[in-house]
């Protein structure tokens, strides 16, 4: 049986934007004689809808959407997420996260997740219903296990006490289908090979993997969709990150006899995933021109050289902003970054601006000595310089802190933390290094000194990110432990790390909740990145 | 029987701040001769606990300090929450939330909830398994069938299959005891009452109900412990927003013969409300003194008043930033604000650092008209002065924008949208105004000339809030049925509202998503509040 996978980029809300995607899909299909076009999780109305299902209008236009997507399926079978509402009012909600069997105008069978992932970033009980009746759905005489996302995954995982597929495959299926909505983490890609690969394993079937791909937010989805035969080798795959249109055929299986290896590219694969994350912030919310404040700095020259990735150098301006505290290189190396990179600047020194903050704060500062004050001053007036240009030019400003620093509050609120995304703060600095050594391979975009010299905030003369922080590789194997790991402050002590700088990097995490809290959204790249996949009280004393 | 209910304000995570209330509670009751004493849902550890439940060394640590609180229990029974690590590993999550009733050193019973609400600012399914097993608990020849918090609701919220105590009446309890962390709302009290007499009336059986009182960051908890007989009339009840030991004897009834009646006094639960969130958050957070920009319009003058209230006059300091746009009123009406609180304040005229930006600036503005970035601008420098103002003296600002505003995109990121804590930001602007009336009911606190002018950002010359948006009581009204009610579009011109305006509010509510992100906590005081109860992706079309 020929079957199309479409491996397509939604816009969350946007119904009649996806709902044109899948029909040209569909139609595709039928041009190519296919049976069956399978879609990912909640393709209709994009993942995740949040709070858009509670709201009775959306559930009605994705109703409405299924019913037209429907009149296209003359001749062909269609598979396709989408949100249920139930009309038995049992249970504690009243919506399933369901895929629909549509064929030839008509709504052949709705199957129900039941699996719901409630942790992290997923909040799937707020709002569906588990499907308890597991069903195959048969085609052309092909029996098919259909099973949404996390239906697979609770055979690595064990966060649940069931596994759908035991009771479908006592149907005797020939093929597994999941339709899935899996985001994007730089282990993941692996994760995912290993639990498709157990299922194979187990179930002796084939599975049919369609995963949805582009960036909602911070949420960056990257796939992958594939086509593994019973024996766990893939017989065929979509690229990563991009839109795609996999054609596999049943009766084909793998022409290799080597088991799908996962793959070491950690680095490579956050380049692409922050590069799409960046692109497609743009494009859904209608922007079209980037402002980055060039520091000189690592940080944000890797995000310079992201976003010219992502949207083009001519649609990416960098600011910079020189204080007296600034050393020399600081404007010379982010002058020619952006002269590697093909991007315009403007230089605006902020001496005489916080000169006037000085003046008209003298009275009520008079006799006190130099202190955050001041250097948080420096920063806000940059920030208040890089708005009034955004909004002046209609521009969008990159943030370019990074996980190390949104982990310790070594940032300025309203300051170095204004933007409307963030790119790296779901990096830590050795990370940030690691990605600068990435996009330096081929040639030297980002220049050398950048790369090489002493971090440091230069917001008091002479001053180095090690006068307040550990050193980095240490740090960020501290605040791996406490935030990925959720470590306690004395497992970490255990693992060999000295005591003062284990509490302090803890004491530092936890002080700074509140600053988080008023960050702009993060490019989620790792397995726990701050934002809503980590949800810390403010008041709360963690350690 | 004689029974404490103990209604305390715990601080979340702090467990050994929490178990030290609870042995102070304990003893009190041992020397009044009481058989009983009942706290409130997740005492131990503080609710909402979050993702810190999610970190082993918090459980252990609740484990420690439920033995060393069960050692204080000789002859005394205790009826406490708190989390349980479930030995049984199958379900979806590890842990219960759970009363523990303890006695003479050692764990009696342990009862698990339920009903987890899962919703608005709701997570339970995040964290808990389902309590299955319903069992009544005897002390001293009474049965009590234990609840917890929303195990009762179901009787007029109907969002579960089940009613907990359906099943634990086949054991003939004489008596419902219900532990909650029941948050404020201004409908809150009422729906409360509703509840427990539905519940009385159903059961035939007095009810015990024990809530927390406190703020926790954006939740506001009141309380409002009370004994119900079964005619479903109120024997006794703990004040509510303030910390209360209530004995209650179960052989007594009421005196009077009149049900409990809906009190219909929003407002003045709201100020009371208000009141107890700025409190909390800095004696949890370690805070002593708060710093308002003071712009002569109503809702600094409320948030003045309110923070005055709060923490006494001394601890609050304002700040006067006039520009060359504001009008003569907006210092004088500061002032006599200032002057009527007995707070004090300070005049930093904001002209000399604006020019200063505009200097800076006048290259790359060159031959470009006003717009919104200098009105921006002038927000931002304030937003500069205030920051540089509470960091060079250890203040923590308040902020001032009110519901209709946040939900518009009506103010300045990272100028007036700055701050700590939101103190109106649940509170429409109309509220606002009946804040500020009830404020001034005995005597005029908010000068009358900040109540009768017109609303104004004066950020450019004579400019009106009405310039840009409707008039508020209409906006008010058509923003409460998007919000509140999440009706469609179509629902609210149905309702008979300006097709115009409400798709003008509607689409202003949608593409502020990204601007409520990166705002700081807000007082909740309605069913819906902007924060971690309402979910909209910031990409998402809603509309």
């Amino acid at each position: 049986m020929k079957i199309l996978l479409a491996q397509q980029n939604y816009h969350i809300g946007n119904i009649s934007y996806n709902t044109s995607k899948i029909i040209t899909a569909i139609e595709h299909a039928k041009s190519a004689q296919a049976s069956l076009v399978v879609f990912s999780e909640l393709a209709v109305c994009g993942y995740p809808p949040k709070d858009l299902l509670e709201h009775q209008h959306v559930i009605e236009a994705c109703n409405l959407a299924i019913q037209e997507i429907a009149n296209h399926t003359t001749d062909i079978h269609v598979l396709l997420g989408a949100p249920h509402l139930s009309n038995d009012s049992a249970g504690t909600k009243r919506l399933f996260n369901s895929a629909y069997h549509l064929h030839n105008g008509t709504i052949q069978q709705i199957i129900h997740k039941t699996l719901l992932p409630t942790y992290d970033i997923f909040d799937e009980a707020r709002y569906f219903n588990v499907g308890t009746k597991n069903q195959c759905i048969e085609i052309e005489g092909v029996k098919f296990a259909v099973t949404i996302c996390e239906d697979i995954w609770n055979i690595q995982n064990h966060k649940y006490d069931t596994q759908p597929l035991d009771e479908l495959v006592k149907e005797q299926p020939d093929c597994i289908i999941n339709l899935s909505a899996s985001p994007f983490d730089f282990k993941q890609a692996n994760n995912r090979l290993q639990t498709l690969l157990a299922n194979t394993k187990k179930y002796h079937l084939p599975i049919i993997y369609c995963n949805v791909i582009g960036a909602q937010t911070d949420l960056i989805f990257d796939g992958g969709s594939l086509y593994m035969d019973a024996n766990g080798l893939i017989v065929a795959q979509a690229n990563s990150f991009e839109e795609a249109y996999l054609f596999i055929d049943t009766a084909t299986t793998s022409v290799t006899t080597q088991a799908a290896q996962p793959t070491d590219n950690a680095i490579a694969s956050i380049h692409q995933a922050l590069i799409l994350g960046i692109r497609d912030y743009f494009s859904k919310m209608g922007f079209k021109n980037a402002l980055i404040a060039s520091s000189g700095g690592i940080d944000s020259a890797v995000v310079v050289a992201l976003a010219c990735a992502a949207l083009g150098s001519d649609k990416v301006h960098t600011l910079l902003l020189p204080s007296p505290f600034s050393s020399s290189h600081s404007v010379t190396d982010a002058i020619a970054l952006a002269k590697n990179l093909n991007c315009s600047h403007d230089i605006i020194a902020i001496d005489s601006i916080y000169n006037g903050f000085e003046t008209s704060l003298a009275s009520a500062f008079e006799g006190l000595p130099f202190s955050v004050a001041e250097e948080n001053l420096q920063s806000r007036i940059r920030g208040s310089l890089v708005m009034a240009y955004a909004n002046k030019f209609n521009k969008i400003v990159l943030n370019t802190s990074n996980k190390s620093e949104l982990a310790t509050g070594y940032g300025t609120l309203y300051g170095d933390m204004i933007g409307g995304l963030s790119i790296l703060g779901d990096l830590y600095k050795t990370q940030v290094y690691a990605l600068a050594q990435f996009i330096n391979a081929a040639s030297e975009i980002i220049p050398i000194s950048i790369i090489e010299k002493a971090p440091s905030a230069e917001l008091r003369p002479n001053q180095k990110d090690s006068d307040s922080l550990p050193a980095y590789d240490i740090l960020d194997t501290i605040l791996y432990q406490l935030i990925e790991e959720q470590k306690s402050i004395e497992h970490v002590i255990e693992n060999g790390f000295d005591e003062t700088l284990v509490k302090k990097a803890a004491l530092l995490l936890t002080q700074n909740e509140y600053k988080r809290n008023q960050f702009c959204p993060i490019l989620r790249v790792s397995s726990k990145s701050f934002g809503s996949g980590r949800r810390i009280p403010i008041v709360a004393q963690l350690y």
